[in-house]
């Protein structure tokens, strides 16, 4: 067969006349999924899997020393940065030293290498950042990342690719894609191509050089030779038994030709290693260095290059015709809302922790900072944990780590807040609020309630707060009285708490926040005594606000129609809850069950929960409710704020009865008159919006095997249907999966209850309990549906979708607050224009701030946002971040002013720059596609 | 609890009033068990045990020089020696410096870690020098191991302590003894002891501290800190979680001190390593380097010492009630038979490649020497080897290696022959003559028969030749006719040479051979036709010649008597064939089967094969058989010559029928008139006799759990029953098992074919098959039986052993001898007195030559042998060794001289030399005990 030229990536010199072969030693460590990140580093409890990344690292350092031939990647710096900080000076020095020579390469480099599907960008954009800061920092420019790698990830987001481009990387490769995709690729020699990640980028700002690995990201077979593996390694002295060189040369020769002829060039890649592999790097390296020795004899003949355009995603993924990863879209909802949850405190933590100034790191609650919950929402991105795809110890560790993150950030935020009010009262975090709990609002008669909003635009927000009086004065900052309104807690809350509360009410009222800023809401009990004016037990015809009307059919008690009044449309929807019956394997058709990874309904019908609701009504100024119960394990409540343009559908779902051996899989199915055509709308990581054609791939000619899985697409932030003047979308409070089955439908799968493992790795069933839910977990959260003309239908969902996910915090003061306390504070002299979204203020270093705008809409999407805006602004270096919209004047003392259209600055020349934030930490800036930072002293 | 100083062996500063904990991390790569010792070597076949010797090697060294306090010991000189020869300069300097500094320390040192209860101890010697020259050569002093460390063999002989101890040692540690002899030590604080391993030898000479090791040969529990183990690593960074310093000090001080309670000294042993662990040696030493970190914080008090006296050796091994080790005694009988068998062939081949001078390396038949076979035969002394524990593939690929040995050495042989008898005439081998298997001889009309004799005395001995004709002429070497018979082969020969010869008859004759030296005889073929006088149909009364008298019982075919002719004395003897039900495991008192380790009858009754023997009988000039067929599966032929001292009982069986699923351990038992009391005698790797006596230990209260396994010993060239007036003794060709169960009774177990695994690792149940037997594997031997006065006994018992051991090798010419072909010939002037034995004459370097005297006698064991002799030699560099006895004259010229009293020469002072055979490959004398050697330019 064809011989060729064979090295190590990278760096060495290439034959154009001849197929090379680039061997790329790496090795995979997830940061988290059977062990803990931290099991991972140390090589702890090595019974459930065997890895250790410290001794990893120790081992590839030693060996690449031990040969300046030799080369390795590094991927994931959270695990870097633990292993670089108990290292000596002199192994500092030596590392560096590898990676100035570009022995050692850092590839990706974000701290962990995030998850596609169900990760939200402005997170995985913080975890890049962490990454690769730290890289700079660390290793400048030899340690930046040229190409991003995400070998693992189970589909690919469109959304990743366009923040690759923006980042600067030059390339991109994986190694998961559906198996018909690959198939038609590997024919075609098709496995190269050019992903244009964004129809609102003006290319190539999101355009990314995409290559498909050829396998997987192992090694080829027989030739894997870590400790992990029992491939035979090169034995090579004639003096013992059982000499091979001949056997090994031959058969690599024989796989690399095969593997020249999927590919168009005459340069093939071989990933050579896998999972936690080079914990003993002197195995790979030995025989690696003998394979090039041995083979680098034998010559061949390369051909020419071509490379295709893509314009979709990989979604779903499929490994074979029965075996669709899209149920992990929905796996572990409870730790999926947790995870974005945490985001917006992170992000309120970050802003408050520059707002506060130095007071936020020290001050009367403590000295800290946010590093702890930054670590620990980077960690969360990683393709084994908000994807629900870790073990269930795992997955209790990265709660934890959320929950030791955000306790340490309550400091940053308390001290902020006591910076920024001029007051020092504790301060009360009540987590529990969405389970009507809260010991302080429980009990007390008289406390403030600070309301934190991390927009940059102002926002009005109903609060819910448990109580046990039956009627309050509540005042807003300026001392005018709110309308406020005492509705029973409902059973199903009652039912979910459990033990952990006593209110038998909730309070309820409207807050307003000023942009990037707070405001202060004083309650006083007025009235024990007999509960107020409570539910009734019917279902009302409607309810309805300015916004809004949403009808119930008397009969059934489900949802039977939408109307936005404003633009007068009207919609037949009707709302109710199923349950697929998930796989168990035993099928003649595949052995495939459902589990973590792996979404296989065992028939597409699924079962209906109740063709009925019983309900309840409950109808107040401040709010209307329908309350519906479907069984003792799914219920719902129907709600609309007086001043929102969204129906909220707040589901409760669990314990997922499996009693009767069935595992289950709930969706709610909202069935409506628009003429949707088979096609339907997700956004891709929160951001850009993506169609969907139902039993059709973009990129080649599908052949449908799964109608229920093959049709589910991950809903990260919302999801619609349209025609040509309907479009009914649905924001989510976190990433779920979700597909259009049939015409007008729309399908959410809310939890999951799984009794069999999926055999994708993880080797345990996804069947959550927990302390407080022995009997199963409880999952409950929201669905807010709006209905508009599909032309402006955005001006709605954007906004409402980014305050879902940066929500206001709620902090509490018992009683008087001291009247010198300043009630309301914004960090903005007026709110950002609608199309600019604050993504990030967080502080940089000790003197610099990182602050990151961002055009939220996408091309064509709004008549009115989707132009180009101008923001000037000014950073003071004191308390206060001045954002002002439209202003000109700048201020060369203490700050910078810059302008730029956003998002449309962007060359191909700096697309060569490091996907670095901030290099030099100086006042760079970088305009990436639709986003805009800059780190300011 | 009380703490203490820890550290790593060896050179460390102790502490005299603390507790010394002495750290040793070591790995054990066994030279061969469930791979073979390439496979160990290269990593091959990870599949079936992860184990890769090369780095192994290369990951110590490389962690060695990455910290100057850690240290290193390493064991198998057949390992190191593979690695060593693949080492650059560079890395042969730097390993030589970690030598030189005591960082890397070798043990034991051997070419492998022997067997104790299979191995020959002149075959142990000799793979002890390999490994022990190799290290001296590339290190000198500093390489020279000072302890023995026989960490893993089942049991321990107490020849091999006095060998150790005559190398030099200054202490040998092991790590299995039987679990009560374990239990009562540690209760008692006597796991330190003084070994006095010879009655022979004056003390000190076979003195040998010993000790036991705590834990086997592992790390305490939960501080396995390999790739291979599971136990938490130490975690010491307080950033991340599951800081555990504390924990892990806490756990290691508590092990410790309960470790000091059972050990006299302040000074303790804590073996941190295990079978082929360190390939990744990092792991092991980053965690150990903080254990000695943060231990030696804390302080402890120690005690006084006081070593006991032990006489004994350590067999049978029993790790709990149910479970003695003392199945592998006989596994794999046809291995064991073929290890022995090689034996004499590489003493002859060596003495020839000496003998023949430098023809033998190079002559008309080839360029080749000893090199191939004396590996191959080092490596089959390993305790997973000739000990038939290890797994089928790995025996295959010993028998090749020696089969292969014994090619290269055929070529020497043949150099040196051609050299000596000045005719290059072609010789033919036959490896088969033991079923009368020989193509030349079945079918050549004249032939002639070179009878080389290895010892140091002339030898007579019977000659079976598979033939065709009924009628031959043989001459001796003065062309004196020779009194010869043919006789049929026998119908169990013809079952089990299968299609693999033709021959119909055996032609018999008695061949003399001088000392050291060959007498050829040739054969002519007189008449063809119908077979000879046949055999006869019935039990003949008796047969017998001039020494011995054999009766049998015409009922039943079985013998009924021997008698001693010249001693005048008769016993009672009946021998029978038994099986014993080989336990499945299926027990309510233990669920252990029988298996490659463990013999467990599942009663001690055995099954008789059959009450009464099928005979035939035959009576020539030359010898008188009677043929006794017991079952298809089981025969053999009760044989005496007419110039034999003893009786023949040639035994054939197999293949044990498994069809009832019944595994079965085939014996012979030997009932006879003596009173033997419980007692018996075996011998120790086939040197000295030691004393056993049913359902007894020496050193502790024995609680017989085993009645039959539990009294099972190493019969390993002989052993004996007696009483005042009669001993018999029965010399076996091979290690086998065998006790006394009851009064007057000998047992010896011939054959296993079992179905279950034992569960000591070796994964597959001892059921042997070959291309040749499909249908279970055949085993032939013979057991020579004589009868004697207690007192004189060993006057014969002793040299036939020998004969046994190192037997004649036959080779033939086809047609006419060039009639100036010498045909006689004798390396030694004279023949060496009845008590010394010629154990080596081999090559040593180009221009040098080993010799090892022995004084193969026992105090006490022989009136006339056991007084000291003195021995006079002259070695010629030329061709021929001369040695004289009692020749005073020495010859200053040529040779040097040397005249010592064997074996009395040994002082404490000269136990501190190294173990080394010539360390300076001059004229250097050591006199081991019984062993007495020179290497000679």
């Amino acid at each position: 067969m064809a011989a060729g030229s064979l090295r190590l990536a990278s760096c060495h010199a290439t034959m154009p006349n001849m197929l090379n072969v680039h061997l790329v030693p790496h090795t995979h460590d997830d940061v988290g999924w059977l062990k803990t990140v931290d099991q991972y580093y140390y090589g702890d409890r090595n019974d459930i899997q065997h890895a250790g990344v410290q001794y990893i690292l120790d081992s590839v350092v030693d060996q690449l020393l031990k040969n300046p031939d030799r080369r390795f990647i590094y991927v994931e710096t959270a695990f870097f940065f633990r292993w670089w900080k108990q290292q000596s000076d002199g192994m500092r020095q030596t590392v560096k030293q590898l990676v100035n020579e570009g022995r050692l390469e850092f590839v990706n480099g974000g701290w962990c290498m995030s998850d596609e599907a169900t990760t939200h960008y402005s997170a995985v954009i913080d975890q890049m950042t962490m990454g690769l800061r730290f890289l700079n920092e660390t290793f400048g420019p030899c340690g930046r990342p040229r190409v991003a790698w995400h070998i693992d990830p189970f589909g690919h987001a469109r959304e990743h690719a366009s923040m690759f481009a923006q980042m600067g990387y030059d390339g991109f490769f994986f190694g998961r894609l559906d198996y018909q995709d690959r198939d038609r690729r590997r024919t075609d020699k098709d496995q190269e191509l050019l992903w244009r990640a964004s129809d609102s980028l003006t290319p190539p700002m999101a355009d990314l050089f995409t290559g498909i690995l050829p396998n997987g990201y192992n090694p080829p077979d027989g030739f894997c030779w870590d400790q992990s593996c029992d491939d035979p390694p090169i034995r090579d002295d004639p003096d013992l038994e059982d000499y091979n060189v001949d056997d090994v040369v031959n058969r690599f020769l024989m796989i690399a030709s095969g593997q020249s002829l999927v590919y168009k060039t005459n340069h093939i890649i071989m990933t050579m290693g896998s999972d936690f592999q080079y914990e003993n790097a002197n195995l790979w390296y030995k025989n690696l260095d003998k394979l090039i020795h041995y083979v680098n004899a034998r010559q061949a003949n390369g051909s020419k290059v071509n490379v295709q355009m893509r314009l979709d995603d990989f979604f779903p993924y499929a490994d074979n015709a029965h075996n669709f990863w899209t149920g992990y879209f929905t796996s572990r909802p409870a730790l999926k809302r947790y995870e974005r949850l945490s985001n917006s405190y992170l992000q309120t933590c970050n802003q408050l922790e520059v707002l506060g100034g130095p007071f936020s790191g020290s001050g009367p609650f403590g000295h800290d900072d946010s590093w702890t919950m930054r670590r620990a929402m980077a960690v969360a991105q990683h393709h084994d944990a908000v994807s629900g795809t870790e073990k269930q110890h795992v997955a209790n560790d990265y709660a934890r780590r959320l929950a030791d993150g955000w306790q340490h950030c309550q400091v940053v935020v308390s001290n902020s807040l006591a910076a920024l009010s001029g007051s020092s009262a504790k301060r009360i975090y009540c987590d529990n609020l969405n389970i009507s709990v809260c010991p302080l609002t429980e009990s007390s008669h008289k406390f403030s309630v600070n309301v934190y909003n991390p927009l940059a635009r102002p926002v009005t927000w109903p609060v819910r707060l448990p109580v046990n009086g039956t009627a309050y004065t509540v005042l807003d900052a300026n001392g005018k009285p709110v309308d406020s309104q005492v509705v029973p807690v409902s059973g199903a809350t009652r039912q979910v708490r459990k033990n952990r509360g006593s209110a038998a009410n909730e309070l309820l009222f409207q807050v307003q926040a000023p942009p990037l800023g707070f405001s202060t809401y004083s309650v006083s009990l007025q009235r024990r005594g007999p509960p107020p004016a409570s539910t009734r037990p019917r279902t009302p015809p409607a309810i309805q606000n300015k916004f809004l009307r949403a009808t119930f059919d008397p009969d059934t008690g489900l949802l039977s129609s939408l109307s936005n009044l404003e633009t007068k449309q009207t919609i037949r929807l009707t709302q109710n809850f199923y349950w697929y019956n998930a796989s168990d394997g035993n099928s003649s058709v595949s052995n495939q069950p459902s589990g973590a990874y792996i979404f296989r309904p065992n028939s597409s019908t699924p079962f209906v929960i109740s063709r009925t609701a019983k309900t309840e009504s409950l109808q107040t100024s401040v709010v209307q409710e329908v309350r519906q119960w479907f069984s003792p394990w799914v219920s719902q409540v129907v709600r609309l704020y007086a001043d929102s343009r969204a129906l909220e559908l707040e589901w409760t779902v669990g314990p997922l009865p499996v009693d009767d051996d069935l595992g289950k899989e709930v969706i709610t199915r909202l069935d409506t008159s628009i003429d949707s055509s088979g096609i339907f709308y997700t956004d891709s990581n929160g951001r850009e919006v993506l169609q969907r054609k139902k039993d059709f791939r973009p990129t080649w000619d599908l052949e449908q095997t799964e109608p229920i899985a093959g049709n589910y697409y991950p809903i990260n932030s919302r999801a619609y249907i349209k025609d040509d003047v309907n479009q009914l979308t649905v924001v989510t409070d976190r990433s779920q999966g979700g597909g259009s089955i049939q015409n007008g439908s729309l399908e959410i799968m809310l939890h999951r209850r799984l009794l069999y493992d999926d055999v994708r790795g993880v080797g345990e069933p996804l069947n959550e309990t927990s302390d407080v839910f022995p009997e199963g977990l409880v999952a409950r959260g929201r669905l807010l549906l709006t209905l508009d003309r599909p032309q402006s239908a955005a001006d709605t969902h954007r906004p409402l979708a980014q305050e879902v996910v940066l929500q206001p915090l709620l902090t509490f003061t018992s009683g008087d607050l001291h009247p010198n306390t300043r009630l309301e504070f914004s960090g903005l002299q007026d709110a950002l224009p609608p199309a600019v979204h604050l993504l990030t203020l967080s502080q940089w270093g000790e003197d610099s701030v990182l602050l990151r705008l961002e055009h939220q809409y996408q091309s064509g999407e709004s008549k009115q946002h989707t132009q180009p805006v101008t923001v000037n602004l000014k950073i003071t270096t004191t308390f206060i971040l001045r954002l002002t919209k439209k202003k000109t004047k700048q201020n060369k003392k203490n700050s910078t002013a810059l302008s730029g259209n956003l998002p449309r600055r962007f060359t191909a020349q700096n697309r060569k720059r490091a996907p670095f934030v901030g290099p030099e930490q100086t006042e760079a800036l970088r305009v990436c596609g639709g986003f805009w930072q800059m780190v300011q002293r």
